[in-house]
């Protein structure tokens, strides 16, 4: 029976309750050195007794379970991961597993660093978010399989890589978006956070090609864009896709640019909040008003986009929920459920406010 | 001689060119099972040749040294621990040490599991931004002294526990904000995101009481605020401190109850961004102006505050400078540079943009 207050008992007192050294009581709890079966048999019992909580590492010796999820996320400062994690950790927790977040910039070797820490920490599985853009650069992540550690993706699918994958429907909530700008009179319609290439592709078949070798979500966006367009018999234009680095600095620059041409964009498509702010930088350095001279729809709604004025028509991501999802696909593979792996794909909600119009006159 | 590649070898490369079979590596590298040292040598050998990245648990069974921090934050989906994470996993990735990162939701039980895991994972240090309110609650800090692992706090230092502790200026940082909405001639400034209780303190003394009781960096904020009413020889009044749940929400039902006032605060100081949206969101609702008809500063800036119209006047913290300083800290503990525990204090930014004006005349 464990006792019922909430501050845990120190090693000292297990120690004293089962009358034996703190030494001895620190290595049967801490699962290293040696210790008598006899006195080991007194410190469990002890400890069982004053609710000490297990040792993980001590546990894992003897079951092989550790109890913790690894979660290898791209930007810890982006708010998005935030709330994916949330989600990991609010399914682990009600399994009383605990959740080790790892953070790789968006660096690949970050994130094979990363795996091998998690390896090395022995936990129960991997949900990653990764850097990866086929197999050919996901060896790290055959690596955890190849010592029985399974292996959920989230938020990206990685090209070749047979494995669970737990996204968004990221091109069929672009062409939606895209569909509805067409749909108000657009024609001329920029597309923010390209892929980060120094060329701007000129052909439409080059464009795809260098956003299918770059981040999935982002080429998804890109392709939901290109679907739109060709739904309604709408002609590619190089010119309205950003290209270059992925910051807010350069989305800024980079819709300056579309402003500038001689026949600019009438509408945006950012496909990131910092494609967003960036945007919005750029119309305001021209003297443009969103909806009135240029509509624009966003990734991913927040609570600043429903206090801008207008406030901000935005694309919302399931973002706790992209978590459960991971965790729970995560669980069924660690409890030996075999299912062939496969895409889960959540719908993202379309949050209508107030930033498209019709395009001006003129 | 470590090869060149890119992509590490895996276990099985490693099991071929040491001429054994890929379980003896496994066992070798992996730092578990019997291998004969001859056998064990070889692997190392060819592991070394390979570049293979050596296992940090079997490393830390030789040297004691896992070459891991653990990190403790009270919530992932807040940028601002996002930013602070980021400046510790730098500072760490630049030793050769890697960052695991557990949320604790602001739950003191999360908090105590999570150190828990890390003392059991064997980190070498803890960064925790605790949610601890005093020494009486931090036991599971003071667990993790026990076991000789060091402990730095971040963003909060915890009343009464001798601990080193990396924070910003708060106090001071409220005091300056709020006296330069008195120097433009506000004297009704509400207060949003105080102390969470239900009922509201009417005499100050309680509500710096109820607040001392709270969270410290919404304690020295109120502080803060109070300094400058003092400063200006100003009369606290209790209806225009925001109390119950800090939330979006509850900021937008607090801001409305205020703006209702009979004489309604012609200024409002937000200490965190919910609190800003909250205020944004009951000042619309309300048919009110930023700067024109009501001025507001708020904590944190962000890329948001910049494009809102008009561009608000935020406080600016330096969370990668927290991060950086907090492992600098923590990392001379490591390596046993004793010194005595102090607070050390970073300096926010006043971002000055157009969201403060003059009360409105009449």
């Amino acid at each position: 029976m464990a006792s019922e207050r909430s501050v845990p008992p120190t090693i000292s007192e297990v120690a004293a309750a089962a009358g034996v050294g703190r030494s001895t009581a620190a290595r049967t709890l801490g699962g290293y050195g040696y210790v008598s079966p006899e006195l080991r048999e007194r410190v469990l019992a002890a400890a069982e007794h004053l609710g000490y909580r297990t040792n993980a590492l001590a546990r894992s010796m003897s079951t092989g379970v550790t109890q913790t999820l690894g979660v290898i996320i791209a930007d810890i400062a982006n708010p998005f991961f935030g709330g994916v994690v949330r989600g990991i950790s609010d399914a682990s927790r009600a399994r009383g597993f605990e959740t080790l977040v790892l953070s790789t910039h968006e660096d690949l070797a970050e994130e094979v660093a990363a795996t091998d820490v998690l390896i090395d920490k022995r936990v129960d599985g991997i949900i990653v978010a990764s850097a990866a853009l086929d197999a050919a650069a996901a060896g790290h992540i055959q690596q955890a399989r190849d010592r029985g550690i399974p292996v959920v993706l989230v938020d990206r699918a990685v090209t070749g890589l047979a494995l669970d994958a737990v996204v968004i429907d990221n091109r069929d909530a672009s062409r939606d978006a895209v569909a509805r700008l067409i749909a108000a009179g657009h024609r001329r319609i920029g597309f923010v956070w390209g892929p980060p290439v120094e060329d701007r592709p000129r052909r439409r078949r080059d464009l795809v090609d260098v956003a299918s070798r770059n981040l999935w979500t982002d080429g998804e966006r890109l392709q939901g864009y290109l679907d739109a367009l060709d739904d309604a018999g709408m002609l590619f234009d190089p010119d309205l896709v950003m290209v270059g680095r992925k910051t807010e600095e350069n989305a800024e620059a980079e819709v300056a640019r579309m402003l500038g041409l001689d026949v600019p964009p009438t509408a945006l498509f950012c496909t990131e909040n910092d494609a967003v702010t960036g945007s919005l930088r750029a119309m305001r350095a021209a003297g443009l008003r969103v909806a009135a001279d240029v509509s624009l729809i966003g990734f991913d709604d927040s609570s600043w986009a429903a206090v801008m004025e207008p406030p901000l028509t935005m694309i919302e991501q399931p973002t706790l929920a992209l978590g459960t999802r991971a965790a729970e696909v995560l669980f069924a593979a660690i409890e030996g459920e075999a299912a062939a792996p496969r895409l889960h794909t959540l719908h993202t909600r379309f949050v209508e406010r107030s930033s498209v119009a019709a395009p001006p006159v003129g």
